[in-house]
């Protein structure tokens, strides 16, 4: 039996160059939450509203309700897709459109250092992994609740990090400063 | 063999009294999208800003796909929280806080008139069936795109109904008005 077979079908795939291969069922995994325009710098605001919805394969999100952390081979996607604020019946707010591209972050500790990589899809090609040096690994590693995640934007997983105790020590030590301000 | 054990399991369920039993699940069916503050009335916007949250029980997606239509027994879940703007390392837009409420969509053709019916929850107690009077089912009779739904803001089902032609009458009206007033 050749050894592919034996793969959970929701485990990331690579290629032989060490691609990542676009998991397209991610649209049937478990929605996390949805973000407008999420901003994390103080700058200023980009003209075309975004919509930022992040999905988990379902096997990790399972194993999360359970322990409160991540298993290996976890995939989450961030898929961005542009805000419409007309048609239809619309008369305000926004709602979802097209997608615009989408972000992987894939825990793979037989292959990637500090046990997480990113990898950004402008559409379902492979993808290259994206270096090191981003900052999207240091904002993670810095300020995500869980294992280099955000899970405080994730309104169902937070209180189960906070049951089991697994909030990472740089997100503990945001929320003491944000307690002290205030 | 008692005849509960026979009805799938995502299927919707009622109290004696006939009130809609919560589908608790729900979290791990298929996300449709996610909107911030959409309005279908030129009135004045609410204080507190809300997401809404929309899933559809897997079986009844995976219908969608082949008919590019609703079979019997589908559940859309409609769920309300609140928009938070502050936190973390938040510098800007919205993410996703507590459940406000819940609104359920639920196509039972053997029970109820027009084949749909909608149900308020405020909490994860059973709830009665929300009169056929209100306003959204004459909203959803006369512009949702496909069987009293609005098709129209999910992303993903909107080209298969296009592809599958399963627009409502009503919507297309709809569609020919706005692209004469353009």
């Amino acid at each position: 039996m050749p050894l592919r077979a034996q793969t959970p079908v929701n485990d990331p795939s690579y290629t032989t160059g060490g691609n990542l291969v676009f998991p397209k069922a991610y649209r049937k995994w478990v929605f996390l939450s949805s973000g407008l325009d999420m901003a994390y710098l103080p700058s200023a605001r980009p003209g075309q509203s975004t919509f930022t919805n992040v999905f988990v394969n379902p096997e990790s999100y399972d194993a999360f309700l359970q322990t409160g952390t991540w298993p290996d081979k976890t995939t989450l996607v961030l898929e961005v897709r542009t805000a419409a604020d007309s048609g239809s019946i619309i008369r305000g707010g926004h709602y979802q459109s097209d997608v615009a591209h989408t972000e992987v972050h894939v825990k793979d500790t037989a292959r990637f250092k500090g046990g997480w990589a990113f990898f950004g899809f402008a559409d379902e090609a492979p993808a290259q992994m994206i270096p090191r040096n981003a900052t999207c690994y240091s904002c993670h590693q810095d300020h995500g609740a869980v294992d280099t995640t955000f899970v405080q934007f994730y309104p169902t997983l937070l209180p189960i990090a906070r049951d089991k105790k697994t909030f990472g020590a740089g997100y503990l030590a945001d929320e003491t400063k944000a307690t002290q301000q205030h």
